[in-house]
Order: C-alpha cells, then structure tokens, then sequence
C-alpha cells in the first residue's frame, strides 16, 4: 500500500469533518471554527525523522528551521497567519546535546514569523524523531483548500523547481507566507509543494477531481528536469486561478486543469507519473 | 539534565505566553484564545515511543486506544470538552499491518469521547513512533491550571494509585473527562497522574510556588507503595480545593498545600524524591 492509499483508507475509517470541524483529514490543514469567532484556525502536522527527512550530522540549527519552516508552509498554503507551535522532540541520551542549538533555529524561525512555541514533548528514542504541530487563522470560511480547482483554470508555482533535490536538500526553505496571504480571493486553490510537483499536482487535481496538462516546468538555476519534476522539499506554493488573473510578481504559470481522469497529470501530451516523495511506496 | 530542568531552560528560551495565547509551556494544555469567542481552547501533544512507553507485541488496538487516551488525559486534567486529535505516525514498512487496528483503537476511543479524528502524518522509522495532539475547548477563563494551588488547600486524587505500575502497563486507561469538567469552579488547580504522583505532585507545587505535606497514599488493590508513589499511567486527576470542600464521589483527600518550599513534597514529616517517570534522568 502506498501513502496515498493509506491515507484513503485513514480517511474513510475517520468520516467526513462535521460540526465545528469544517476541512478534516486530505488538506494541507484541517481547519476547525471557534465558536463565535470571525477566525477559522488552521492545523497541521509534519514528522521529520532521522535518516529519512535528514541526516545524523545536518546542523541542529538547521533542523530546527526546518521542523517549522514544514509546518508553516502549510499554513501558507491555506492563506493562514501562523499563531502557534507545540514541537514534540524524540532522541537517544546521546544526542541531548543537540537540544539547544535545535530549539534556538526553531525559535528564530518563529519569531521571524510570529509564531509562538507553545508546548510540545520529549522523549527518549533511539532515532531522532521531531513532529510539529503548527496552529494558523485565516478569516472565516476563506482558507484556500486542494479540493476546489475547476476545468479551464490556470495552474501556477510560486518560483522555479528543483533547487532543494539539486542542493542535497540542505538548504533552510522559507514558507511563502506572505504569498499564501495575497492569494485568498484570487486562487481558486492552493497546496505547498513537499514531495515534488508530479506527485503534489496528482494530489490536488485527486482532491478537486479534475485532470491538468502541464505546458511547462520552470527549472531553478542548478536544477536538473529530473528535480523539477519529482524533487522534494522545494516548499514552494501551487496553486490554481481562473484564466486571465494575473498572479503575483514571481508566480510562473504550468498548465491548465481540465475535467476528465481524475488525479491524472500530462505533460506533452503524455501521462506523468507521480513519482515524487512517497514514505510508503513498496 | 533531567527532563524538568530541560523543560525549564526551553521555557526560559520560548518566552511567555503573550496575546491569544493565554497559557504557554508548563501546564498539561496550552491555552488560545479565539478573537471574539466564548470558549477557550486547549492543545496537548504526548510522544509513545516502542520501547519507552510500550513493547514491541503489545496489541496495536491497545496502542491507540494508549495514544488518544494520554492527550485526553491533559484535556481531563484542564476541564476540557475534547474536540478534534492529529496523529502522527512513525514506522518501519514491516510494521504496517499493524495501522488498521492501531486506528481501529483510537478511533474507538474516539468516537466515545467525541473526538473527531482531524488529520495526522505518516513516515518511515526503524522504532515505532506515535504523537498525537489533542484539541479541547473550555468556556473562557475556566480552563483548570496546575499554578493556582494555594497555601491551605487540600490535596485530592480521584482513585487508588499504582493500578498501571502493578499491572505492567497492560491497561487502557480511561480518562476522566466527566470528572474534569465537574471540578471546574471546585478544584483551585488540577494536574493529571501520568509519571506518579511522586513527580506530579512536586511539578504541581513548583508551578503554584507552594509546598505540599501528604497525610495519605491510597493504594490501588494488587499495587506496592512503591507503585502507588512512583508509578506512572494511573491518568488519575490531582487537584486542590479550599477546605471544607467535598469533592466528588470517588476522589480521596490526601494531604494539604503549605507555603514553604517551592516544589517540595513531605510525607509523614520526610521529603519525598520525585522518584516518578524521567525521561531524561541521568
């Protein structure tokens, strides 16, 4: 079982969203309704595991930035404020050490983007193991979704692809925040691009049930095909808007959604698998 | 560095709570506060580590039952109406067939307490790793803290302790929501028993900057003393009232806050060792 089908299956064990629950499992974020507020607030979660998502020796600073910056670009991709963290820490004795220049990189990063570290765990365990949990707002009723592409609108990146698989993924992304701000209204829908733009656009025409032709794929500076195509981490955002909308300063537009398969993805007119980052791919 | 110093020194570096953040680290939920609502709403998240707080056969339906019952333990412990719960899951590809009755667990407990199942992640490790977060909601201001013990208070729990310690950790704990919520406006403060009312107790008075001397242990039937002072998972509540309150049926007075010492904890005239679950013990 791969993790999309996984997911499915979670999916449909745990029922649809109702009550003040409004967008449940499948989004970047679930988003939930206080009572009586004009918010909407915003959750997600991002695991990141040694020797999976990094590396024994990568900077623990770094790690820390890293943790966040995954979290937050979901919240971008929803159109969210940040408002909080909890970060729950898993690690052998050994590695205790590492704990301070890993709370001060997280802690940066938050401050930088009005996040405050609001709890979290620790625990002993023999892999490093981090999982953020980041808690956004965004107006009521309009976080943009992954469910809401339609047939003839454009399909936009926020920036060339490939620069994280091309640098070995060490760079520290910056969640486009801002741009996730200016988009409510505009996009018709929106996720962030963790796992590589061939798998993350099956994920979204999936979950809009729609098909799309790609026409181009910006490659950043350094960057093979191969990485624009499946690479990960590049936190970039992508999005969808009725055609003739002019996006922001910097957003490339890359195909056209249409009706038709859905959860299927051309380009040149042949079918592109979705072979980005998948955990459970056998 | 023992877990309370390490929790010391990130909450040193996270600053204080400040804004629609109403409580920050140290309590069992931190604490937001939506613009413009009535409720409060509180936010948890508990590591489960294979090795460290379960074993390797343990049945998975057990596990998440586990996983779900410890966030809403915290949700309990705050007086909290839980609300909605992310989990995150950590795995070696072999142990996936455990993920069907590992959901088919929590959901359960889930769909008892009212939690929906909101979202979550997944990823691959060599232990298995759960973390889940657990969103409550209280009406504003009524949220229970573990700070807000005062000299004179009694000291209650809600049951026998060392149940779990004397049972090897086999049980399912069942959280005391019910109870939690009725001791809104009863209990001055209120923490929940997860490492042993050894440790708990200590971290309660350190929080109110009080002392506590204990008058009385209740032992569970089939524990020690010795389980019933320093073993962990009993999810019973602890709790202060004023004098001359009686508590609900059920709950046991055991001793009396004093000034004094911030954090220390006699019994029978002797200092207690917080001899409770320490992750980080040296």
């Amino acid at each position: 079982m791969n993790e999309l089908e996984l997911f499915e299956r979670i999916r449909a064990k745990a029922g649809v969203a109702a009550g003040q629950l409004v967008v449940g499992i499948g989004d970047d974020c679930a988003v939930f309704r206080p009572k009586g507020s004009r918010e909407d607030l915003l959750f997600t979660t991002d695991l990141m595991v040694e020797g999976v998502h990094f590396r024994k020796g990568d900077r623990p600073e770094h790690l820390g930035h890293k943790a966040l910056a995954r979290g937050l670009s979901d919240i971008a991709a929803m159109g969210g404020k940040p408002q909080f963290c909890l970060i729950s820490v898993a690690l052998p004795r050994t590695a205790q050490r590492i704990l301070d220049r890993f709370y001060d990189g997280l802690l940066r990063l938050a401050q930088r983007t009005g996040t405050t570290l609001a709890g979290g765990d620790l625990s002993r365990s023999n892999q490093i193991t981090f999982d953020i949990v980041v808690c956004g707002s965004a107006p009521r009723g309009k976080a943009l979704l992954r469910s809401t592409a339609r047939p003839g609108d454009r399909v936009w990146v926020s920036g060339p692809l490939g620069r994280a698989a091309a640098r070995g993924y060490r760079d520290s992304p910056v969640p486009r925040l801002q741009l996730g701000k200016q988009l409510r209204g505009l996009a018709t829908s929106c996720m962030d691009l963790s796992d590589g733009i061939s798998i993350d656009l099956h994920r979204l025409c999936l979950a809009s049930q729609v098909s799309a032709e790609l026409s181009h794929i910006p490659v950043a500076p350094g960057a093979t095909l191969e990485n624009a195509l499946h690479g990960g981490e590049d936190y970039e955002l992508l999005f969808t808007a009725p055609p003739g909308n002019s996006a922001p300063s910097g957003c490339i537009q890359i195909g056209t959604i249409l009706a038709g398969e859905a959860g299927s993805v051309t380009w040149h007119g042949n079918a592109l698998d979705p072979r980005g980052h998948d955990h459970f791919r056998s």
